[in-house]
């Protein structure tokens, strides 16, 4: 090492030879490699951008000219050449996030992690920097071939092509894979420009044929790989990929070629137009362990021995994805009508299985969800029992289809919720804490959170048995951890899993939550608290028994991992209210705030989602100590308008169903 | 009229003969202006789509074939063709709905209204055929040239492409117009198509140069109107249009042309693998109003004179969208940086003005939901305050970007929701029900609900002075109505609206059901209670003045016209039990279910959401003759799990705060 320190500003760059820069990024490549081994992330396609990062900072000026990366995973390079290079915590509390951050640095721009969104973000920073007339700045967004499947990319260029009068460099990074290889017909035809045998035969054939265009062209050229042909028809007359579009196109070139790379951005930037940069790379570049992984070129890998590339985890306790990908296999076997669907994660949602059983069963649509929703709805149409599997975040780019497509033609699908609740290390844009919110609303959905494999099991079979009507089942990230018995299944389905020698307090657990509800429950009756816990397993709609049972006790708590505000509690509690049931409910859950990275047990510990802390605030708001149990820590500071500095209105009287007097409320300030 | 009275279903077309289809066209146009003028309705689009619709029905054998319409307005003449001829009450309560809709016809398919979704459902329903042997079926797909300025229809081409053994034929209609003009690069591209000279030259020319390619391709030709070149690339080299995904390509086609369309279509329906026909046809086609009406050829249209076009409603009161787009216009002279977003409805979302006098500061998109929000969060990121004007219906496309894109990164862009709460005669899929429980979940918003024009005015100057969150301003359909003054204004910007003598209830009315909660003060009164009324203009966050007032009340009623589940209502609520207030609330609102065309009125009604059913039922719980507040009338059929016909719990004991004793729950079974 001896470049990359010098390295704390892009404009250092301008310093380096393109031989030191060839150096630079052996360097970066060895130095992504060690660090990535040591905390995990997201190695084979940072390696993959390692020339295209430095060349985009050696022609662009961030954070004049702002860089958008396209789900920011691919940002590691960026952040090495934009004064961070302390990788020690990646991903972990404190350190640096996995994806581009605005807290950490005036260079990052988009922060979200969700596809295909980076042309719409440049598309509106170019017309808004062309309109108040700052025309020297440009906006260079860098979007892989797997984003470019999903439909934002098309709507973004549509609108890109309308207005020809700013500065605008679409970078596509092609790799021809998503997380797994990139699919559809735009796949095929970027495939067909990689293989030719033009491209493959590099500085071969009629390079006199470009003297004519110029040195810029000249220089380009030393980069490209189309053939002749190839190279006239889309350099001059812009054709072939989104011809329609006529939007510039230069390429392609090799996106691990220093040289051209930099005179192909130069050349881009000169336009002063929109224009696209095809660039070829390798996912996975310059280390062996991740060329040779057929799957996904370590995508995202754990703790490595960054020798070998073999995990150095623990032995892998059975996941809640292994779990779901061994029973859709079994649904499979029994019933010749369930498909399986995913959006680019075949393997990551555990679709891998059931792909290898039944090859004709399962449907790659690409990064493409809102498709995927809407096709599901016609393949139930035409007989079938689609199974869309989806990380829950990712649901909420499709709610309109859920609603319009699925919910209202009352189509049989289910949709698998994977990494749903807190995920951890990924941040604010993978936590999946907005589905239950946002599908409770959705007219005639049933929707399951199962607690441990036994019932994953169970609920999935129940799911698939429905054909009039869209099913969820939900679950976290992680391991699925040891069956926990239930004492009692009652008639309805729910599961009591406690029994306190008093009714005072009913806690509802939802899906995971519903371990730590039996440990609150075991904290409460050592305080003489008695506490029943039930899982419902269906959340939505609401089990009688949850009626029932709330009648009896003297305070409800109910717990899940997703955000409070509009959660499945306050439907519970509807619910209640509807029978004539004021038992006090206390929703607990995660506060409507976005949620740094940093692992699952800090995330939980800050929401107060522990055992310890929901026992605390039930001791004392029983014993009269509180009224009512405090909010969670995090996230309070929207829900009160112009509160100021003023606190609550102290002498509101009590008036909480559990007894307490004297207490005092806890709201925040802001 | 002599035809079409003997059509009751699409096989009794095979009967006639070309003149007497083209007979038949000019009757049901005949027939659409009559109807359409006494009922209102889409007529531009069904006008321009009647030989289409006649040559689809004679080519195809729906329902064995189903036809998919990509918003369903332009099935006017598919219903005709398939048995449906009463139009008296087309969109009222009873009556034939405005969109497809499968309780009306086994010939209905998709039923919603949201646009670029027929190409996923066509993918889905071919492939579900395919794959279990129907493959004497084939699947057609309508889709309007606007519709595919959509995402979704991008990735339901690259997946339609990526297998091609299976039978579905996409048809776009292709009028140049989907609102307004269609925009984007793919716009300018098949405007060329349509304009070219070889296009206009009908029959001149090359014919000869077609005998070669057999009768099929000679009775195509009759219909094309390409030029020899633009034929011969498209139709040999599937050229042209999406020419990168390699899907078959026939077109263009005169879509007024019946000969040449059916034709077309044989030819298409005989290919075996997905094939696009792109037929022109011409909105308003053979109403000299609609051709002349520059706007949008009267693509929906109230009560008219048939002869002139002249709508004969009362003198337009004005409307909550007149309100806006003035505001919107002085908004754009006191502040450079307001830029206002549409996505393919200027006119309708009121920025017609605003655009006439700023046409550098406007932005329609297309049909583009998510490309208008990703790329407004880079408007503001590039220094420019975004107004985004859009249906309230229509945003739920656009949820992740809210959140991920906007709210993620703080940026300051305000959502002008038109048509938000129950829309009335365009049913389940216009209805703006869903914004407040879906946008209240996203962190750092701001909602604003005006009851009247002033209040309008009021909060979206306060939204727009927001610059670092997501700021909503929602209101609904229709005449704004008079000005509802309030006694008070609280310093948190609450509204005190109504004081009663005794502080009994407190009404919460959200919006324009204040003017509702006023009326229930009125007749509380009458009966001896007494009603604080109150609108908090912003209701989320949460005001402070709420939680006081509540405090001070024996019962909150809240009351807004989006579903009840997960509204505000139960954030207000989980705010009032945050500060330790205990006071009863029941949340009234729209059930979670779908919601059929009727008049607004009717709805409301159903719903429970009058202030007589309001009154009832809280002089019912405050007099202890019932606890709690009965729900709305509509929709508690999914609240229930396995209730099966079991009363609900009677031994539950009475805790309502509001001091009932006696009496009956009274939830609702299935």
């Amino acid at each position: 090492m001896s470049l990359l320190p010098g390295i704390a500003h892009p404009r250092d760059l301008d310093r380096l030879s393109i031989r030191e820069l060839e150096a630079l990024a052996a360097e970066i490549r060895t130095f992504l490699v060690e660090n990535v081994a040591r905390s995990g992330g997201h190695l084979g396609p940072n390696l993959g951008v390692v020339e295209l990062t430095l060349a985009i900072h050696r022609v662009f000026d961030s954070p004049n000219d702002p860089i958008v990366f396209d789900t920011g995973h691919q940002s590691y390079v960026h952040k090495l050449v934009t004064g961070r290079q302390d990788f020690t915590r990646l991903r972990s509390r404190g350190g640096l996030a996995g994806y581009p951050q605005r807290a950490e640095s005036e260079h990052d721009v988009v922060e979200s992690s969700h596809a295909s969104s980076s042309l719409s973000w440049a598309d509106g920073i170019s017309r808004a920097f062309a309109r108040t007339g700052r025309t020297d700045r440009h906006v260079v967004a860098v979007v892989g071939d797997g984003s470019l499947t999903g439909g934002m990319t098309w709507e973004a260029l549509n609108n890109i092509s309308d207005d020809n009068d700013r500065n605008l460099v679409i970078v596509v990074n092609d790799n021809g894979r998503s997380y797994a290889p990139t699919i559809g017909g735009m796949a095929r035809f970027l495939n067909k420009v990689r293989t030719t045998e033009g491209y493959r035969s590099l500085h071969q054939g009629s390079a006199s044929l470009f003297g004519r265009l110029g040195p810029a062209a000249r220089a380009v050229y030393r980069g490209l790989r189309g053939g002749t042909h190839g190279f006239l028809s889309r350099f001059v007359n812009n054709e072939a990929l989104y011809s329609n579009l006529d939007i510039k196109y230069l390429g392609p070139v090799d996106g691990h070629d220093l040289e051209a790379m930099i005179e192909t951005l130069r050349l881009a930037k000169s336009y002063g137009a929109p224009v696209i940069v095809h660039a070829i790379t390798e996912k996975g570049r310059g280390y062996a362990p991740a060329r040779e992984d057929e799957a996904d070129q370590f995508h995202a890998v754990g703790k490595i021995d960054p020798l070998t590339g073999r995990s150095v985890s623990s032995a892998a306790s059975t996941s809640w994805t292994d779990v779901f990908a061994a029973e859709l296999v079994r649904a499979g076997e029994e019933r010749p009508d369930v498909v399986a669907i995913t959006a680019a994660m075949l393997r990551p949602t555990g679709l891998q299985p059931f792909a290898q059983r039944f090859p004709d069963r399962v449907l790659d649509v690409g990064i493409a969800e809102q498709h995927a929703v809407a096709a599901s709805a016609g393949l139930a149409f035409g007989g079938l029992h689609p199974v869309v599997a989806i990380y829950a975040t990712f649901m909420n780019r499709a709610f309109d289809q859920v609603l319009m497509d699925v919910a209202l033609h009352r189509a049989g699908v289910t949709f698998v919720l994977d990494r749903a609740g807190v995920t951890g290390p990924d941040g604010p844009s993978h936590h999946g804490v907005w589905d239950l919110a946002m599908l409770q609303s959705v007219p005639n959905i049933r929707i399951a959170a199962p607690r441990d494999a036994e019932r994953l099991r169970e609920v999935f079979h129940e799911a698939i048995a429905v054909d009039d009507a869209p099913t969820v089942v939900r679950y976290p990230k992680g391991s699925v951890g040891d069956e926990l018995r239930a004492l009692e299944r009652l008639d309805d389905g729910t599961d009591v899993l406690a029994r306190g020698e008093t009714p005072d307090v009913l806690l509802v657990g939802i899906g995971p939550m519903a371990r730590i509800a039996v440990e609150v429950a075991d904290r409460l009756r050592a305080q003489g608290i008695g506490a029943t816990v039930v899982d419902p397993r269906w959340v939505v709609p609401v089990a009688r028994s949850i009626v029932e049972l709330a009648a009896e006790h003297r305070l409800v708590i109910t717990i899940e991992d997703g955000i409070r505000v509009g959660g499945v509690g306050t439907r519970i509690r509807q619910v209640l209210r509807e029978a004539g049931i004021d038992t006090a409910v206390d929703e607990l859950g995660l506060p409507a705030e976005f949620i740094d990275h940093a692992e699952r047990d800090e995330i939980l510990e800050d929401a107060g989602l522990t055992a310890s802390k929901i026992a605390h605030d039930v001791v004392a708001q029983v014993l009269g100590t509180r009224i009512p149990i405090a909010r969670p820590s995090v996230g309070a500071e929207h829900d009160w308008a112009d509160l100021g500095d003023e606190e609550p209105p102290a002498d509101a009287p009590p008036r909480s169903r559990a007894d307490a007097t004297d207490g005092e409320p806890q709201p925040r300030g802001r």
